[in-house]
């Protein structure tokens, strides 16, 4: 209760009731948003998993983006960590502290993108926080949902033989930010439309995570740059993890505007915000996984090989590896 | 991946490994927060219950308050809803959005804080999230608990003829404020310091909670002041609450700050930030509601009576309403 931040908007109450409440309305736990907490139920033999992550204006989105893909960005990070330890998301809760810019416009328009994804996703908001600050808007979203008793995918579990692979295509997003800040100008509109909104709104790969249950040794999201995040993979399992730069998966139109040169995969494979699955699995799985592509027609490509040793590296057409800066970008 | 904005303070992982992986040990499902997300089983036949609250710097604390103080606060007022649910806490995600003028010492201190009030309330770390903010440091606590099947204590449920308890002393928190901003000076250094802390750091009543299971009819925590909280119970109810001041528990210290009269219990009942367990139960509770009392050793004070009709009112020593101005505080 230090102070108290005027601004035109509805008060706190008012903006739950009308705005979020209706969000809540399909899980009865969670109470209307009229608790001080909700309650869940798990089926037998379940267990509950909860990730969170919070977006920042200016650090994970900007202020003149739409607000219901905002939204969106917000609730799929998390979505997408779910979808990629193999478990159904179920529901959320949303701590919102707003900026004094935050008018109801925008908050109408954000809830309408959460209302949008819930359908999309099937699930409920569980509960909630709006505060306001005199700083950046800052979205904090807590996702939860649940798997069978130790079914959850780990990022420890790669074994030296395994192979590595990687759903969709990499660094559309890092090309999308590009496009954003003005570059790209030789790409056609509509190859720059695709790659922006990569960046704009992740495509979580809910469809995939539960079929890796029982195939993949190891998974997770690529948020950090791929590199980067296999590189998790590699330390957790004790293991060294070797790409193959030509079998990286790339869009066209990110070839149209990187080119389709090893200095361009290296790109592709080190930038950030691409919300797909990367994972492993034993050579044995290779139809496995085939099959599963097949069925969720997600794109699965195989990329690289797990040895022993340790890190991650990125073998170019020379069969050299491709010296990388740094393997991801991080948001801190 | 918008921006990168550079302080010098350790990497993010660095101080995931170092400050907050230490946290979560005790949790095994929270993987040493080295995996995506966190796992936890619950017992046969119990339910999770989640909760979640932001605190801002300049709104819900001041820059120059002692860190552990400000990780403390974080914590306790999500305990404190959970406490007023009657459900155990279990643990936490903790979502940090950290300024640029956080270093590492302000961040030690703070995993300290976390760190003792982890023995205190017997919980672990489950997850979290790091990230920078050009705006006011912002830290979102998710909180996770299990109650037995459909015992949650709920705000619905107080029926006409109950009475109306609440625990500890009210109003502490608010003369607090004042005292911090220079107030209180006719006050012993004692006291002043008595009534700081309670606005500092909130005593969550973590071991009442499970022990009004059966015993009230409807429960919350009092944090935006005990006539608004209330009058939350009230709505949700479809009941009057007729509180009689005389009854309102004041601290000594609030008493000599602000005098023994209507106008500053009023002043108490409207104060925010008290973290007390309000609370109905049938008259023929009262005995029930005193041997807890004694046995935990927490206060607990007979306010009122819950009547048909609606609203809250605060009937002061001639058995005339005192008017109030507003019920309570809000932080937005």
């Amino acid at each position: 209760m230090t102070t108290k931040i005027s601004v035109p908007r509805p008060s706190e109450f008012a903006l739950i009731e009308k705005l979020f409440a209706p969000l809540a309305a399909a899980e009865p736990g969670a109470y209307g948003l009229k608790d001080d907490a909700a309650v869940l139920s798990l089926e037998a033999g379940h267990e509950m998993v909860l990730t969170v992550d919070t977006i920042v204006e200016g650090v994970h989105f900007l202020r003149d983006d739409p607000a219901d893909l905002v939204a969106q960005k917000a609730l799929r990070v998390n979505l997408s960590d779910l979808a990629a330890k193999g478990v159904a998301p179920r529901g959320y809760l949303l701590a919102l502290s707003l900026s004094p810019w935050v008018n109801e416009a925008w908050l109408k328009a954000f809830a309408g993108g959460l209302r949008a994804d819930q359908e999309k996703f099937g699930i409920a908001l569980l509960g909630g926080d709006t505060t306001a600050t005199y700083g950046a808007l800052s979205l904090t979203i807590t996702a939860t949902g649940s798997v069978p008793e130790g079914a959850m995918l780990r990022r420890a579990g790669a074994r030296p033989g395994d192979l590595a692979f990687v759903t969709g295509t990499i660094g559309d997003a890092g090309a999308g930010l590009e496009i954003l800040r003005g570059g790209g100008g030789m790409l056609a509109p509509e190859q720059r439309e695709a790659l922006a909104q990569r960046y704009r709104v992740p495509q979580p790969r809910t469809a995939l995570g539960a079929r890796l249950r029982g195939v993949a040794t190891a998974t997770l999201d690529v948020s950090d740059g791929l590199m980067a995040d296999l590189g998790h993979i590699a330390e957790l399992s004790g293991v060294r993890i070797v790409l193959d730069a030509t079998k990286i998966p790339l869009s066209s139109a990110l070839v149209a505007f990187w080119g389709p040169g090893d200095d361009a995969v290296a790109k592709a494979a080190t930038a950030g915000d691409d919300y797909e699955v990367a994972f492993t699995a034993p050579e044995t799985a290779r139809e496995a996984v085939a099959k599963i592509a097949r069925e969720t027609l997600i794109p699965i490509a195989e990329v690289g090989r797990v040895e022993t040793g340790m890190g991650v590296v990125l073998i170019g057409r020379t069969g050299q590896a491709i010296p990388v800066a740094r393997h991801g970008f991080t948001h801190f």
